[in-house]
């Protein structure tokens, strides 16, 4: 055992000052020296494996595009809400984080302030995940070596500044820099998917692949519900005046995103259920919606319900993964809502049902071999409860990776510990990242190694898995499960 | 503090080949190494100490029949469904590993083939107690020293069955083996209870004890309810036509038990609800069900609650301890249910409430020194919410052990860290096993003592206990309290 | 690695005789050696800060008559009901612990014999918060050096009773022995605070200050509401026959309390609704309650919601801070209620639920400058899917320490574990004792203290956090937290 002494030493070693930046090699390693030492090794195996990214949330069109990032605050700040709710949470107000405001009001434009204020406001980061990726970013992927601080923040934006300049660092490029062997970007079923025609001319097409999110077209009381459909019979070329033509509107949008390579769909509701309407029912309602009249909250969260039991059998007849994000209260504050839009970091979660409200879907299609579904949850209380116990039976399931606040080392670490002894390692997807920050998906698939090794590494130690054993699990939980979850199934 | 190197070594000597199974002594005992030192002291104090097994289900006939094991997939992999389950999660059929249909129909009888396609699955099984159970029967109870593996399948089928066949491996001879001192079979209302009194006949009377599980009785929405009130109109003599003859009927039964050496109830209940009935309402309600008249899934519901709180009031009067384990949806999937019957994976927990629930029975029975009961869940977020204070100031009630899905190394240590603060160790029950798979029986236990033995080392470790209280807490839980928590009360 | 011998030794050296009590330096820092070395160093700098006490429950009229403690048992075992309810939860009548019952009828007088049942029990607070804070009080306060038990329990007796004779063991002198330098007490609305206004002659009234706790005014169906409010009519001056009467008493009041220099408010509700109501039904609703008639529990219910929104309504204009404490059933168990009162160990917890119910006031006052709100909870669940999403994005929202049953080793691990990555350190209240035990207040803080050196020591070690930002935070929760999170809005 090192003395104090010793110790100060060394942790002094890998914090040598206060304003230098530098990541330990083992950061977020397990703080045990034996667990430590065999994680090492764990992670040693996985760390320059590619990466699967099949849950991404850049858009197609800044790869299309391919031009320099802006500015490090427009890079940053300015786009994470992650970022910018920490910041809010402590009184700043969003719009002089250049935060947009939807009726073109004025904001911060000075890019550099907003970076002050971030660089200012750093300790308030200490002990999140964003601090951790900010980190590894500013780091690995921009060689910036100062400790964000109200003395230091010109600087980095300097050396940020030049860094994105260089023809590098354009978007395509860090693909091949971050090792990222396929990305998927999220589209609302009313895309055109010009942005991936135009990337599949350039030798991309299987690279970067759309991912079909009907949430707009499904909840009927969203503002702009009715544009959407229209804009679905526009880009589809189906009649959605009736609610069989509206159907037939999301079969034939889901082919096409078949056709431009996409593996999944991804569904985004309050709550997990799953209850089909009569079809009758269904078409009336769809109806009376669509001609304006009033539809209550209960009767567009069983459509929307509905409409997830028809998209699982739809993906039953053309092989997309169905991807369930459930559990989220969005725009909480309608003050912020109505200022600056959605995405602002007032999106919060509420507790989860999945036992009941996937019933009637895995029923029906739970042991079809043509389905498959990734549940994903903000409510870590259903990882043991209900989520594991479900995935450790139907063969239609697998539990996708601890999702947004989760995303996380300690909430990984806690996936791990409640999902595994149920679920078991391969009723899992592997990592799955959930961004619209383009620069830290390295460091969030990082991440995940790391914790997943520290957790090998203990079952190692407690002789519950051999070494060779736990290396060849944290290979599969890094590339191979990411693969095979997503990997289209044969109709 | 080893290097990695040293580590490495000592790694590789306790899985020096991948073939080689061997159980390492500090198997499941903390990763830490000083923790470990404690832990190994306290755990060699209960490591020998004879079993209490009061929430078994081998069956009695299993006993009173005391014939040697079929063969190793009937005895290891048919019956046990959370092996079975997780084949099944990864696409296996239910009948491929000999699982057998309600319609007589055709499943695999080749046991040499269903035990190949469980270890060809071996992986599957890393991170889940099934394999940390399974690798301890296989070593300490058959003497296998092979990993399975498909190559590795049939020389262990081999190694089972000769062991199988050896007189000393008889149900009863294993009681001897295992150490068991006590064990509860668990037996509906209308069991005639021969086998136990044949096994009284063989000495056996106060080893082997029946346990009263009425729920196919309370149940009235359950299919085959009306024949179940019929049995046990005949195995009590009791004219079960009226209300009061089912409750005259009920009681006679639960004297029959005691009598056969029963200390306990069990009920299985989808929630925790003990809200009596208005006595004139449930005598109609019974008498509607009786007649065949419609019951709706609340009326079957309200007369489930209300038959907890008869039976509380039953316990006060013959002092039998009720055990109580709600919250868990049974035969989710119907497919499953109608071609394989029940208990078969598909068994799903749901959100689970004990502090309303249990109000009208702790309202009048709480403090009855004639009552006890004792609560198992499978919703982990009632242990520090609801279940510790509860058990933390009633005088009649103890927590059951980490129970099914929680029966595992980490859901016991987290039952340990977040039920402990506020309960005490005085008001658990100590390890209750909750198995059908009777060689797993010395596992379960084992697995409980070495987790205890880590939480106590850490706790020792901190200051927080003397490492003479922890040893002697340890055999409390590993031991005394079972007894204890069993014993009839008096009434 | 030490050898199990080593070990021994050492931890034989801090438990050197069973019957001896001494504190070890490192209790309650992490087991593992590296940790705790690094949680030494952060701990050393926190370990002698002052205490800010913004929670307390030490009647204020203590202070004001500077008596010497009754006895030991009248100080340590009767009045807390941490440590009844355990004894009382084995079947140790309250009357024999000498709990006082509402009629008056005999209880135990003999204070030795409460004791010496209190010490012939104590293995059962093994592993309880309890305990720890014993130790830490008998050893640290009372100068006791006997573990207690059967046959120490009169010499521990005597050495207390010896010590709190001492002139320097008066309430107001302990405060300068605690390290003091802020304890609020908790009052009612219709408190005259005359003891804060003796208090403040004496020099005392910026250290002993008042919380505004409207609880019994707001709740219709509670015993004696009409009682309250004639009583807040009395000690305000304004007329509360009317509900508009009713406010203008309670804006009176919380004025009253500012001006005794009180800096928050506390609000204990069944749940965290804060819908406001209609003022036309509000003000019927409560003419009719006034006037006897019928109020249905729904609508006592809605009535303190609505309350909850009044008086963040009213925090907005003073600028008290508003503490709230949701999610307890009180006097579950009846007949403990009828003859012992409240607060005798049988409030149980509830779910809770804070996404919804807080929206009503987030959506009108989160972002106001005036307003803060601290969020309280016994339902572990809410951290990470509610409160840490809340916290981490409404500048006015702090979340309070982990409270009650949670305020213990465990409990505070794990607050920090699932809170701090969404809502970061700085939007957390630091630590905020919640005792009526007044001897145990430097034991809670120390506690919270070690944990807290032990989390940030663990993300030190992991290079999530420099030691020196690590020191940094442990002030902050410690010292600075406190004091800025109560301090009062500037309206």
């Amino acid at each position: 055992m090192p003395t104090p002494l010793e110790l100060e030493l060394e942790v002094d070693a890998a914090t040598s000052s206060p304003r230098r930046l530098s990541l330990h090699p083992d950061r977020a390693l397990p703080a045990d020296g034996r667990q430590r030492a065999v994680a090492r090794e764990i992670y040693g195996q996985t760390a320059e494996l590619p990466l699967i990214c099949m849950h991404g949330h850049v858009e197609a069109e800044v790869f299309a595009a391919n031009q320099p990032f802006a500015d490090p605050a427009q890079l940053l700040v300015v786009p994470d809400h992650y970022v910018t709710r920490m910041l809010v949470s402590q009184g700043i107000d969003p719009a002089s984080l250049g935060v947009p405001r939807v009726d073109g009001g004025p904001v911060e434009t000075d890019s550099r302030a907003i970076w002050r204020t971030f660089c200012r406001n750093w300790r308030l980061f200490r002990g999140t995940p964003s601090r951790y990726w900010m980190e590894h970013e500013l780091a690995e992927v921009f060689g910036v070596d100062l400790v964000p601080s109200a003395e230091t923040a010109d600087a980095i934006y300097d050396q940020i500044e030049a860094r994105i300049a260089e023809p590098g660092f354009r978007p395509l490029q860090l693909l091949d820099r971050f090792s990222i062997e396929l990305i998927s970007t999220t589209d609302s079923a009313t895309s055109g998917l010009e942005h991936h025609a135009q990337l599949a001319g350039e030798g991309y097409g299987e690279r970067i692949i759309p991912t079909f999110r009907p949430d707009a077209a499904v909840h009927l009381d969203r503002r702009g519900w009715r544009a959407e459909v229209a804009a679905l019979a526009e880009v589809s070329g189906e009649d959605t005046s009736s609610y069989e033509g509206f159907l037939g509107a999301l079969r034939e949008r889901r082919r096409a995103f078949v056709e431009a390579g996409g593996l999944a769909t991804d569904h985004g509701h309050l709550t997990a259920d799953t209850t089909p309407m009569d079809r009758g029912a269904a078409a009336r309602l769809y109806a009376r919606a669509l001609a304006g009249g009033q539809v209550s909250e209960q009767e567009a969260q069983a459509f929307a319900a509905h409409m997830l039991f028809v998209n699982a059998e739809m993906s039953c007849q053309d092989g997309l993964v169905m991807q369930i994000h459930p559990g989220v209260l969005r725009d909480h504050h309608r003050g912020t809502f109505e200022r600056h839009g959605q995405d602002k970091g007032f999106d919060i979660p509420v507790a989860a049902e999945f036992t009941r409200s996937l019933r009637p879907v895995l029923e029906r299609f739970g042991h079809d071999p043509r389905f498959r579904a990734i549940l994903f949850t903000v409510d870590e209380t259903v990882y043991s409860r209900e989520l594991a116990p479900l995935a450790g039976a139907y063969p239609s399931l697998r539990l996708g990776a601890p999702w947004w606040f989760l995303d996380s080392p300690e909430g990984m670490r806690r996936f791990r510990e409640t999902a595994t002894e149920t679920a078991g390692f391969y009723n899992t997807s592997g990592f799955v990242d959930d961004t619209r920050a383009f620069a830290s998906i390295p460091a969030r698939h990082d991440l995940f190694r790391r914790i997943d090794a520290g957790y090998l590494a203990r079952l190692v130690l407690e002789h519950r898995l051999s070494l060779e054993e736990a290396v060849e699990t944290a290979v599969d939980l890094a590339y191979t499960l990411p693969k095979t979850a997503y990997s289209r199934r044969s109709a």
